[in-house]
């Protein structure tokens, strides 16, 4: 299991110390800070009580792509008010044990929102699946550093547990293809469709957003991304023709 | 299910303020204090977000036996140091159900130690098991907020006889393509890819064979056909100018 906690804009300090120790008692190291509003701070190494070293190899980025380099499936942490979106929503132990199936080889980010607004609805674009930590619904907000301490323990417990029972479909199939490719595949298509007239590129947006969840929610593989890649070339060098 | 959370000796309200709103995050309010170092605090009420009901029907005891009082069982939250004893020792998700299957007429207390040093063996025997929430091995201790987190989160989670998460591609989305309208679409897609000299048609069967077995994999929505075959048409037309 190689996962990435992705915090996205943490107003708090605090909290992200927080997220550090959560993810160092569960053997989790790898945090990416999205723009942080105050990093490095006091208050997160005094939370951080001891994972000094998950601060100091934290890596910060402006935005929230550039957190996700790399990564396989993303998996985005969802309040209760984001269900109505299309997308698959999946409870921490469902995720943690997807996660757990998929095998060290495979890297996985799970993005955090902002404390008080979580994320956007762009930012959540970017994710394959929601996992939704249950509470009551009158009162339904984690801490930010509960909600990691959450998945964090879920994903360390789902490690425990040996699983024999490997998907036939994971031993045989290509890599999947990480959120960069994607996202530069989803760059071309956009473009290519521009090309055809089949784009509106000054009202791109509802369109692309639907397309972008059609290809997160299969979780392509890089054959597939190549595959359809080299279409779209083929498509753009016979326009030019 | 009825549970009663006893902080022992909270050196920081900071921390009863944590422990306080997971518990309203995830449904229980009976919150007991012994000899807290610091209680009312502003760092609690800030801490706890909202879940200031919690923090004002807190009951404050001077020992760990008055908090007990009233309670069926009691367990002991306790760092892997304290395995030694001869306890019976179960993870938070053990004792979740334990405790759910108890139902709702037997109180249960859960007993946090102090944020450095625990709890003493007089007052670990005062419980009938042990929960133990699995770290690792090297950095053992929770915040005490994340330990009231995880464990009021398995009750919560056990306490969901029917899952409340359903997927809400099931609930809400488009109406899945019929097998005639992926095949339609897939024939197609192999004719503009013949087009542009993506396709060769004496050798077709691999490459479709790949793409139709990506385009089973998503389940395609009726929309989702129709996007794409929009652009399909699109393509068609611009190779005709």
């Amino acid at each position: 299991m190689s996962v990435r906690i992705v915090l996205t804009e943490p107003s708090h300090p605090g909290n992200i110390g927080a997220a550090a120790r959560a993810m160092k008692n569960m053997g989790l190291s790898e945090l990416y800070l999205v723009n942080p509003k105050k990093f490095p701070h006091l208050d997160a190494t005094v939370r951080a009580s001891g994972a000094d070293d998950i601060l100091e190899s934290a890596v910060v980025v402006n935005a929230l792509p550039d957190a996700l380099v790399g990564c396989e499936r993303v998996y985005a942490t969802s309040g209760q008010r984001e269900r109505r979106l299309e997308w698959p929503l999946c409870t921490p132990r469902e995720a943690a044990q997807e996660i757990q199936q998929a095998g060290t080889r495979s890297k996985t980010a799970i993005v955090f929102g902002r404390e008080c607004s979580g994320l956007t609805n762009a930012e959540l674009a970017y994710s394959h699946a929601s996992i939704n930590i249950p509470t009551i619904q009158s009162f339904s907000s984690l801490n930010l550093g509960a909600a990691v301490q959450v998945i964090a323990y879920e994903l360390y417990y789902a490690s425990l547990s040996i699983r024999p029972v490997k998907k036939v479909e994971d031993a045989n199939s290509d890599p999947i293809a990480t959120a960069d490719e994607l996202n530069s595949f989803l760059g071309h298509l956009s473009q290519t469709m521009t090309d055809v007239k089949f784009l509106n590129p000054q009202q791109p947006r509802k369109l692309m957003q639907r397309l972008r969840r059609f290809f997160q929610r299969v979780v392509m593989t890089k054959t597939e991304v190549n595959i359809l890649r080299g279409f779209l070339a083929a498509i753009d060098k016979s326009l030019k023709q």
